[in-house]
């Protein structure tokens, strides 16, 4: 049975201080609960509104769900998960390594976009956005059971890796002109600064993607909508 | 002077009824209303809580901005501009066509990656997301000012167009395989339906962005993100 206990501790892991205390977080919707559990991710509790529902969730009503939901608009969904142990760095295939992501929709974007494109790991410097916060789980769709988030000093890690590392920068090369090794890390910078000053001295090659008339005032992509075209080159 | 029942009259903005009744917009942030003004969109109205401001806005309080604003966090610049006269339909270079998108924010994102590719014309069928939406001029980040949205019956233009019309479908041919013609027509399908029935007979070419392990049971990528690798790749 759910509480009005418990709706109110469910409720504080959409602070990242709870979530770190209580070692949960939280899953709404079909396919985000639904890739949680196919990946083994541990299950602390499970609801749905429906009557039928899946994965053995506890029915509750309607009313109950609109009390536990994080978002404007409720799913029959509704799970908490332990966060799991964070899982080894891998100096190996494709990386992609985030520095200062602040926005949760671009991480979630990202981590959909790795799932996509067969990048396992993500290595988040520690000031990027939590990949547990709500609306990270929720923008990944699932992807999230299938791509791990580790938070590490990414200007230590990307000094001690053998792998090439790639960025990008306004004063980059051509993306088309590069030779693209199938093993490598791929660094993004941060919506609004770029790449930072402590992580650029270990990026080996700087990238750009052109834009189509040098004269447009237009200053830069969205770090979503870039990340999927410098995936999509180093995978085509 | 700013009056409460212009503060009104322009909270009305937030809804379409109201724009297209009215004929206006609102845009806010320095860097689209920048845009706008530079784009020769006729202004009604600019109001800016800074005490110097640009363009020639009118100074009005801190208080008066959050009144006015549609943001959670107002900017320091409210625009209210002319909604301008649609363009003729352009049949010659890269023209990006938009069957059903919902989403505000990935309309943003998309208005936002054609004028880094150089794409001056989008054609939006009539089910997709208004364009003045404030959700949508906020992504845009100006690029609005550059890029011209028009709503038509998106069936019956690809029917009438010489273009090559080329469309994402999960059955398409893999993007890397196919040439790409320099002038043509790119259909994007809605978020949840793909290309509909009444567009998919006028597509000539079917085309996929392929997933690393076709054993992945991720089944699409966002249509902005989509739409960034396709984008990309006709302009590569």
């Amino acid at each position: 049975m759910l509480t009005k206990k418990q709706i109110q501790r469910f409720q504080k892991l959409q602070q990242k201080k709870y979530r770190l205390s209580e070692g949960l977080f939280v899953a709404e919707g079909e396919k985000n609960v639904q890739a949680l559990v196919q990946a083994n991710y541990s299950v602390e509790a499970l609801y749905s509104s429906l009557s039928q529902a899946e994965w053995g969730c506890e029915t509750i009503s309607e009313g109950q769900m609109k009390q536990l939901t994080f978002l404007k608009n409720p799913s029959p969904y509704f799970g908490v998960f332990k966060i799991p142990v964070a899982d080894q760095l891998k100096h190996k295939g494709l990386v992609v390594a985030l520095d200062g992501i602040s926005d949760p929709g671009n991480l979630g974007t990202i981590i959909r976009l790795c799932d996509w494109f067969g990048v396992p790991q993500i290595w988040c410097s520690l000031d990027t956005v939590d990949c547990y916060n709500p609306k990270v789980v929720q923008a990944t769709m699932g992807s999230l059971g299938r791509v791990s988030c580790l938070y590490t000093d990414l200007a230590q890690t990307l000094e001690q890796t053998s792998l090439p590392v790639y960025g990008t920068f306004l004063e980059g090369k051509a993306l088309g002109s590069l030779d693209l090794a199938s093993e490598a890390v791929v660094v993004m910078g941060s919506e609004s600064h770029g790449i930072s000053d402590a992580v650029s001295p270990y990026v080996d090659q700087q990238m750009n993607i052109p834009k189509y008339e040098m004269s447009n005032p237009i200053d830069s992509l969205n770090v979503g909508t870039a990340a999927a075209i410098v995936l999509a080159a180093f995978r085509s």
